[in-house]
Parts: C-alpha cells; sequence; structure tokens
C-alpha cells in the first residue's frame, strides 16, 4: 500500500504560558506537529494522532525516504486512516525530546537545558496543548482523537475536557489508570535512571554525562511488559546466542538477552531520561475517576461523543479488563460505544502492528465516519 | 504453634573438590546448615527443604529469639512439616552469601575474595553438594526433599540425580525450566548489578565498594515478579504515600513506589551481588529437559520417588501450567505423583505463607508419610 512519502514536520510557537495540572506553568512553548492529507473546506475531517511514549509527531511518512512514522502501516492513502479522506495531524507533546520544548531545551529562567526542573506535564495539560494547536490551524471540531497505550488516554481525556470538540474518540490497547503494578515497573526503571550517577539529579546535560546504563535497562524492563509471554516464548524461548553455554553471569547466554540489551543499546542513544521520568509520572498521574472518589462512571458524565474502545487479549500492562472498564462507564450514561477485544498473540505491542482484524475494524470505523460526512 | 526455638547453625569442611557442570570445579568448599528434630535409630526421617534466591539454611527457629527461619511457619513441633517426626535439614547452598563458601569469601588461588571468579555453579552443583553433606551425615536415603521456587527445582533434580536417595520429591510453586520472560527479568535484574560502576566488574570487595544501587533496582523488580497483579491491587492500589499529590518525577507518591524502596534497600543492605547473579543464573541454567531435545516425558525416566507437585493459580512468575508439564512427565511414566493447584490471591509469594488449605495439603503428605514408616 502507498505511503504518504516524504514529509517534513513543522512547528509553531506558543508565547501565553500553559498553565499546568501541578499548579506550574509552561512560560512559553514550541510544539512540533506532523500533517498529512487535507482539510477539506468545511475543516471537518481533522483526525488527532496522539503518541505514547516513545513515539513522536512522525506518525507517518518517511524522512528522505528513511525513518517510517510510527503508525505508518496504519495511516496513509488507501490505509485504515485514509489520507485521502482525513487530514491527520500527529504532535509531539511538551516535556518530549522530539522537538516539542522539552527538559533538553533552554530554560528561558536560566539559559540552560531545563533538565529536571522541567515541570511536571499530564495527560491533560498535553491535551491543553494539542487544543491550542488546533485553535491555531482553525480546527473548531475533530472528526476523531485516537491513540494507542498512553495516547490512548490522551485520546479519552479530550472526551472529557473538550467533549464538543471530538465526534470519535478512538481508545487502543489503554486504560482508565495505571494498576499499582503498572506504577511499579515505572518506579523501578526511574529509579534505574535516577540512581544512575551519570544522572546528576537531572541536569547531566550541564556535565557532558549521559545516564545510558539508567535509561537501558528501564527500556528493557519496558520491553518485556509491551511482550506477552506467549510471545516471547514463541520468539526466543530458551534458544542460546552461541552453540554452547558460556557459563557466565556477565556474558550473553540466550537469544533473549542478546535482544533487550540491543533494544536496551538502542533507546539509550536517543531517547531523553528526563522525557522518561516525565512521561512514566505522566502515565502514573492519568486518573479521571479520581476527583469523583473512584467512580468512573461519574468521570465519564461530561463525554458526548462516540467511542471505539479497542483492547487485545494477551496484553497484560493495559489487559482487556481495564478497556471494558472504560466501556461500562459510557454505557452506564448510554453513550454511542463500540469495544472489540482482539485475538492477538502479541501483548501490549500489538496496536502497533497491523493485524488484520484490528486494522479492518479500523478501516471500518473511520469508512463509517466518511459516511457520516467528516 | 510452637517453634524450634533458637537454633544454630553448623558448619562442614569438605576438602574434596566439587566438579560443577561448567567444567570447572569448586576446590574446597564448607557448607553450613542447620538440622531441627532428631535422626531416628533407622536414618529414615530426614527431610532435605532446598532454598530459593535470597533465602539460606535458616530455615526454621530463631537466632537467640530473633530473625525466624524463612519457613517458620511450614517447620516447627506439631507444624505440617512436624520436627517431632521428622528430621529436618536446611543447607545453604554454595556459592550463597550466608555462610557457605562463596564469592564474598577468600579463594584459596589468590588470598582475596572471590568476587565473580567464583565458579558458575547450578541447580545440580548444589544437588550434589546436598548429597556429600548427608554422606557426612550418614543419611543414605532421605524421607524426602522439599523446596519452593527455585528450592523446588533442586528437589526436581534430587529425584533425577539420586533417585534411590529420596523416597518423596515436593516441589512447590516451581517450573521445569525458565521461560523467555523470567530469564528476561533475571537479565534485566543483572544488567542494573553489572552496569552500576560500584561493580567493579565483581570485583567491589577490594574497592571497598558495594553495587548498592544495582541491588535494589534488582530486588525491586524481583518484588514485583513475586507478587500477584491482584495482591499488589489490594494492597497499594493508587494509595497516595502522602495527603497531596508533589507532582515530581523523583520524590514517592504512590505507597507501591514507597514499598519497592524500602524492599530494595533493605536487600541492598545485607545481599552479595555476585551472589545475585550466580544464583539468577542456576534459575536460567535449570532445564533437564535440555539434553533431552526439550522432551521432559524422557528427562524424567530416572526417577522413581514419589511426588507432590503444588503451584498457586496467581503465580505468573512460575505459573501452574508449568507445574502441570512436570506432572505430565511424570504421569507418561505412570509415577505416583499427586498435584495441588491451590487458588490463593498472593502469586509466587504464595509458597512462603500460611495459605490453610496448602498447608493442611502438606501437613497430610507429611502425615502419610508417618504412616508409611519414615
Amino acid at each position: 500500500m502507498a505511503s504518504v512519502g516524504d514529509v517534513s514536520s513543522q512547528s509553531m510557537h506558543f508565547a501565553q504560558p500553559l498553565a499546568l495540572r501541578s499548579g506550574a506553568q509552561l512560560r512559553d512553548y514550541t510544539l512540533v506537529y506532523e500533517t498529512y492529507g487535507t482539510l477539506n473546506a468545511k475543516r471537518s475531517n481533522a483526525v488527532l494522532v496522539c503518541h505514547a511514549l516513545n513515539a513522536s509527531h512522525h506518525v507517518a511518512g518517511t524522512y528522505a525516504g528513511q525513518d517510517p512514522g510510527w503508525w505508518d502501516n496504519l495511516v496513509g492513502p488507501g490505509k485504515p486512516l485514509d489520507t485521502n479522506r482525513f487530514f491527520v495531524i500527529g504532535v509531539n507533546n511538551p516535556g518530549s525530546c522530539f522537538g516539542s520544548t522539552g527538559p533538553m531545551q533552554s530554560n528561558p529562567a536560566t539559559g540552560k537545558p531545563y533538565g529536571a526542573d522541567f515541570p511536571v506535564v499530564t495527560v491533560e495539560d498535553w491535551v491543553d496543548a494539542q487544543a491550542r494547536l488546533l485553535d491555531a490551524l482553525g480546527i473548531v471540531q475533530l472528526a476523531a482523537v485516537l491513540g494507542g497505550s498512553l495516547g490512548g488516554m490522551q485520546a479519552l481525556s479530550w472526551s472529557l475536557r473538550y467533549p464538543t470538540r471530538l465526534r470519535h474518540c478512538i481508545a487502543v490497547a489503554s486504560a482508565p489508570n495505571l494498576s499499582a503494578q503498572n506504577i511499579a515497573f515505572n518506579e523501578v526503571a526511574r529509579r534505574a535512571i535516577v540512581t544512575d550517577p551519570e544522572f546528576h539529579a537531572g541536569h547531566f546535560y550541564d556535565h557532558a554525562a549521559l545516564p545510558r546504563r539508567g535509561l537501558r535497562v528501564a527500556r528493557m524492563l519496558g520491553h518485556i511488559t509491551y511482550l506477552s509471554d506467549d510471545a516471547m516464548e514463541a520468539k526466543f524461548g530458551r534458544e542460546l546466542a552461541n552453540e554452547l553455554l558460556a557459563y557466565s553471569t556477565q556474558d550473553v547466554e540466550f537469544q533473549i538477552e542478546s535482544y533487550l540489551r540491543y533494544q536496551g543499546d538502542k533507546f539509550s542513544e536517543y531517547f531523553d531520561a528526563n522525557t522518561y521520568l516525565l512521561i512514566t509520572r505522566a502515565l502514573d498521574y492519568f486518573d479521571p475517576a479520581c476527583e469523583f472518589g473512584g467512580d468512573l462512571t461519574a468521570a465519564f458524565a461530561p463525554a458526548v461523543c462516540k467511542f471505539q474502545i479497542i483492547s487485545f487479549t494477551t496484553d497484560w500492562r493495559f489487559a482487556p479488563a481495564r478497556s471494558r472498564e472504560i466501556v461500562k462507564a459510557l454505557v452506564d450514561h448510554k453513550r454511542d460505544v463500540s469495544y472489540a477485544e482482539i485475538d492477538a498473540p502479541h501483548g501490549h505491542d500489538a496496536f502497533l502492528l497491523d493485524d488484520v482484524r484490528y486494522h479492518a475494524l479500523l478501516r471500518a470505523y473511520f469508512e463509517r465516519m466518511v459516511g457520516e460526512g467528516a
């Protein structure tokens, strides 16, 4: 299938401070974004795609033929989210390390990189920043907000903060909040980073240092939670890295070790440690039911758009039961919600893969949207 | 119920080298052990209890009224493993850090601590060392070998290496080998330790350093895998550590974080980093089916004792399905095996807790053994 081809990112500066949920504010900031397809005359065919932990605004297409976007299998001409029909927007969230204002960039108050002084951002803050970008682009109402995992949390948050600014909310492999076990994994990853002596309390940029060791461990751990036990067993099992065992505590013995080390090494080359802390915290904090005493139904009272909720059977990070909590809250309000639990072996990562049933479902959902006049 | 009361450990030196599975040997070594109860005249009532990752020979009783043994709820006068009937032996395995020869102790070849030069030991090596201790104690045949988790692997290995030296094998919350996911978690823990700059390639003793940061992360991660998702949710959920959120990436926000940090800190005070590497490797390597092309039934051909296999429904580290693999292999040989899958909420840790049904089952099993004339 065709790709959107070579794309380039754009950026927009916002001089007005962004008030954050923590009480702090982001004095001024830049958002980097990409768009694919054409905004129609009615400005009614825009779809916002929200990114998860380690992704960015680069959703589809390539940079000079390289680096396909993270959801390129889903977004493009003739693809399930068809850029011949929809105007698709990917935005890099503040706090990230891919171009939007984040901890690697200069703190106007000091002239040095923000580092650990970058204010803590939440899903709600990101949604507010995204809404301002849409204001600037002249888009009053989105056809849909779509996201997987943490991106799905942003889509859900859109339906609560700006109920009339979207007609559809599509949350894939998501959850209404993190479980204790989810928070626990995040905390181990953060401790690995923060206790790396090269972290320098988050001001490693000033020390010409990088807490790569911590980032590697964090990523290795994250990777385990993205894959199902079965997928890992099928892909690696107890396969040895070399013909014979070396009987060593430090060398690689099993393929799975080699794979995880590779993933950790690669990640530590390009990802920012402070961003990792910020984004895992945004995950931890997301909990729309919290201010309603844990009553998710009460939290979803403002939502008026239509919902498509999708989960994957082998996802143990954000298990189907978590998606069903969202569905229940929406059904309690008699909202228009369809729910699909896809029997896929890949675990949480399934939301990024082109499982036939999953993509067919999204294709049908977006086609129906076109029928509705998006 | 009564405890065995105050106990003290004994030690025995072995001047004969121990040939290891790796091809290396342990030149000479000391084993530390404890015994409870009285060996009968026929020397037929001995039960060997094998320890798991972070435990030791101190199975039951107290040291001067303090520090109850790790299985004190199970072992004692009138307890399920009744020390009025049985002579119970706990042995600290070589490579450990609780008294038996291990990486913290002096390498006779150099006069310095072994550190990373301590040879890699396997479950099979431990079983051989335990068998030599029994030789020295004049015990030809054990009534039973009992162990949970990695201890269960040792019990299974006993049934294969010394089939006629035990009448019963009791393996709780165990597995015939580690899955790719199990190995993956071990590998992340090892990387956290090995990449701690204070590790000094395993010779931190010579640098008056301790890789505490790595050990903390390793233990925090381990702890997540010992608890079920549900147990963690029930115990901690999203409970905050303080009244209000601090909006901080580095401070504790949730109770689960505080709990994990505490567990990590405590562990890093007493556990040896090289031992952690060695023991996780022993877990990784255990795989009796390996030399039979993965055929577990073929691997269990030598076993002639009776078996009691126990698993816990919410144990996702060594799930019931793994225990059922063992049961199947034994049934294939028409061996005398009973299997219990206990519906307990605590995850892998359940094997250490005094769940009523679990303990009643073990009590009944040991009482039947007494009936058989143990």
